[in-house]
């Protein structure tokens, strides 16, 4: 039974534009969280322009209807989590790029997907630096709503490091533009900040602006295995307090066995953990960087070190690092963390987050962005087994409350989503949580836009 | 005769931080940008702890005062000018700062000046980059109240990069912590980001948590006089589609003859324009790319070309880029500009600007940080003369229509303050100029926080 509303909304888009079909519409119910309570949309609505957003938006205002934001349905929060009478509004469709090599910007539609915004702006000898581990498969736009992370953060920083401007339509139909290719602009308020990591909550991004770099230099990669999880992450803060970095990894025992398991490499089963890192300094300092690496982990106690300068080498063991996520997940379902802590309290967390396992009788493995101090705790349960569920769900939560209770956040670069929200507003506090709401309802006053995300 | 209301605020507070002294008042009521408009405040506030600023707010939100938030002054947009009835609340005497070298962070009040930052930092071997050219005297608080800029945006970015955290007191006089020093944080929206760049129309920073490179290494600096303006902008931007440089500086003619006026440096007078650029790349990583800048100076028909890789002869010109707005200041009263355009139209924007000197019958010496297009038109007059005083007033707004019309900004660096408003409507568009409205709505609805900057 469709919604009585509907047709007027499938009247103004061009044909094929609003989606009824039940096949269909299945995998928009839910992005990479999987979240149970997924409900199912009315429609998935899939706009090519920014005028077909705002008609979009305009109708869901009149009709009080929830819409749903979606890139690629990549995200881990469950941001993208479809509503019961709801739409979900995908950007795939929206996909145009435009490089101005002068001045080292890109104009980029939302549903492009980041892979597709590096090469675009390779083929000018620029670089788009941001790289979530997903960056294959995931979209610009939802890089941008999360305000996403990735590997290079450690020296290059997160997305909203490079988003200049912004188009963006609001709840009621309005589109605005905020920012541009300027790379110093303070004429107003800084709402262009303000859109990134909103996860659809304030408006529906349809253009970006992008600051990019020169093509990156070749990086010499450094790979070390440790017997102590606490030398391993001693050895990441003396490593940051002097250079840096332009990658810094970290995967505990369970990782490094879980990835030898599938792909063979010769890893070491027998470290408690192995940091992989990176310097991308030009000429021999990348070399010297590495050197100086490999010193630091033999001082913290490091059991093999091995430094390489070939690009293929090094990204064997980026690769390695990446697939611990698939790897792991070969053990059993997964409940992905997200926390992080400043970096003097990673070992801390880290030996914590060990100690839950121990007393949860779980497995969790850690794998983590040590260099800014963003780990990705991975609880590994079988949903078949209803004790071990709740154990595991248990464990996320407690995985929170620890990071906290070091000065750490309960997200550091995927969001809140639906899955998170229970433990923003301790995390925030309420004076931060009312300014929170302040913003939202400034801004989605009928409370229409991803409800139930953040907020 | 004193405000009824201001006995009530003076007993709440420790002895000496409502100041009514009228000398000592005097200089509490302009910034540098010399509002003749400014009024005489009822007081001046002086408090030590984000407590009594709370006490400050309450007060001033219960009896409807405004209250202006003031660093140290040096704002060059008059965000920080004097109202008649209301207070002026100055951080001076916030000064605490801790520096955290294992996070790479400092937690810093807001009164303590950018140069002091630095220093502080610098004995932990730590850098914080961002260098507005009046670092020694400006405050952190003002610094991030505006997202200041400077020299090294160019490849360091703007003030909002280094800001983790912030705490604020809002118009009701709550105080809410925000981000902290975690280099990722996505948990709720990007409150830490609006609140930079806000000219104290938000809330007052109490508090900062900054983030830290590891200590610039020594520059290599590349001087180059050129005989057409349009040659040396297209120089800038051959030189940053392909390296990044740390500086990219320039002066026009004026500005050459009137710092060498002042300095006898041998600064070659009847050149068009000189370049100031530097990089910072380690190793021989710097000099390759002086060299690269030096030839691409050369190709674009520099008449002297001049390199080093000491850091003072470096300085000195670095000093004199620095000087020209004193140097130029010599010659008349100031209307310091501060309009910014994509790199591409650098060359236009200034064309434009002579052309509009010659128009005006006036003299517009451009001086710009060139690398991120952001340039710094300083219009000369003698305010005893009223009509070249209107002149002058004319070519500051034409500058501004000049610049949106290249696709440019209002307000690179310096902010909106009192001085720009009359410009921002048309800059931003009714859509955004509501939007700007709408935050500025939730969060200070009563209107009390320095009215009449921005909104």
């Amino acid at each position: 039974m469709p919604h009585p509303a509907l047709p007027t909304l499938t009247s103004q888009l061009p044909a094929g534009t609003v989606v009824t079909d039940p096949d269909i519409l299945a995998p928009y119910r839910q992005d990479r969280a999987f979240d149970p309570d997924a409900g199912t949309p009315l429609a998935v609505v899939r706009p090519a322009r920014t005028e077909e957003v705002q008609t979009v938006l305009r109708w869901a205002t009149e009709h009080r209807i929830a819409v749903v934001p979606r890139g690629m349905g990549t995200g881990l929060s469950g941001g993208a989590t479809a509503l019961d009478g709801g739409i979900v509004l995908s950007t795939e469709k929206m996909r145009d790029i435009t490089v101005d090599p002068v001045t080292r910007t890109a104009v980029v539609q939302p549903g492009l997907l980041n892979a597709e915004v590096k090469k675009a702006v390779a083929a000018h000898g620029l670089w788009y630096p941001p790289d979530p581990s997903s960056f294959e498969i995931c979209s610009i736009g939802g890089n941008i709503a999360t305000n996403a992370g990735g590997l290079c953060c450690v020296k290059y920083g997160v997305t909203t490091d490079y988003v200049l401007g912004l188009q963006v339509v609001l709840a009621d139909g309005t589109a605005v533009r905020l920012g541009g290719p300027r790379l110093k602009d303070v004429a107003g308020l800084s709402l262009t900040k303000l859109f990134v990591g909103s996860e659809g909550t304030l408006g529906v991004i349809t253009e970006v602006t992008l600051r990019l770099l020169p093509a990156q230099p070749t990086a010499c990669t450094v790979v070390a295995t440790f017997g102590s999880v606490r030398a391993a992450c001693e050895a990441v803060a003396a490593v940051t307090g002097k250079i840096r970095p332009a990658m810094l990894e970290f995967m505990d025992s369970a990782a490094i066995n879980a990835v030898e398991d599938k792909l063979k490499m010769g890893l070491d089963r027998t470290a408690a953990a192995m940091l992989v890192a990176a310097s991308d300094e030009r000429g021999s300092s990348g070399a010297e960087d590495a050197e100086f690496m490999a010193a630091v982990f033999t001082e913290h106690g490091a059991r093999e070190v091995f430094s390489t300068s070939d690009p293929d080498e090094g990204e064997a063991f980026v690769a390695a690092r990446r697939f611990a996520i698939p790897a792991v997940e070969a053990k059993g379902s997964l409940l992905l963390e997200d926390v992080g802590v400043p970096l003097s309290a990673l070992a801390d967390l880290v030996a914590g987050v060990e100690a839950l396992a121990a007393e949860r009788d779980l497995m969790i493995s850690v794998i983590a962005h040590a260099g800014d101090g963003n780990t990705h705790p991975l609880i590994v349960f079988d949903p078949a087994d209803p004790d071990m569920t709740a154990r595991a769900e248990r464990a996320f939560g407690e995985i929170m409350e620890l990071a906290v209770g070091l000065g750490g956040t309960i997200t550091g670069e995927h969001g809140v989503g639906r899955l998170k929200k229970p433990w923003l507003a301790d995390y925030l506090g309420p004076e931060a949580m009312e300014l929170n709401r302040r913003i939202k309802g400034a801004l989605d006053p009928d409370g229409i836009l991803n409800p139930g995300t953040i907020f």
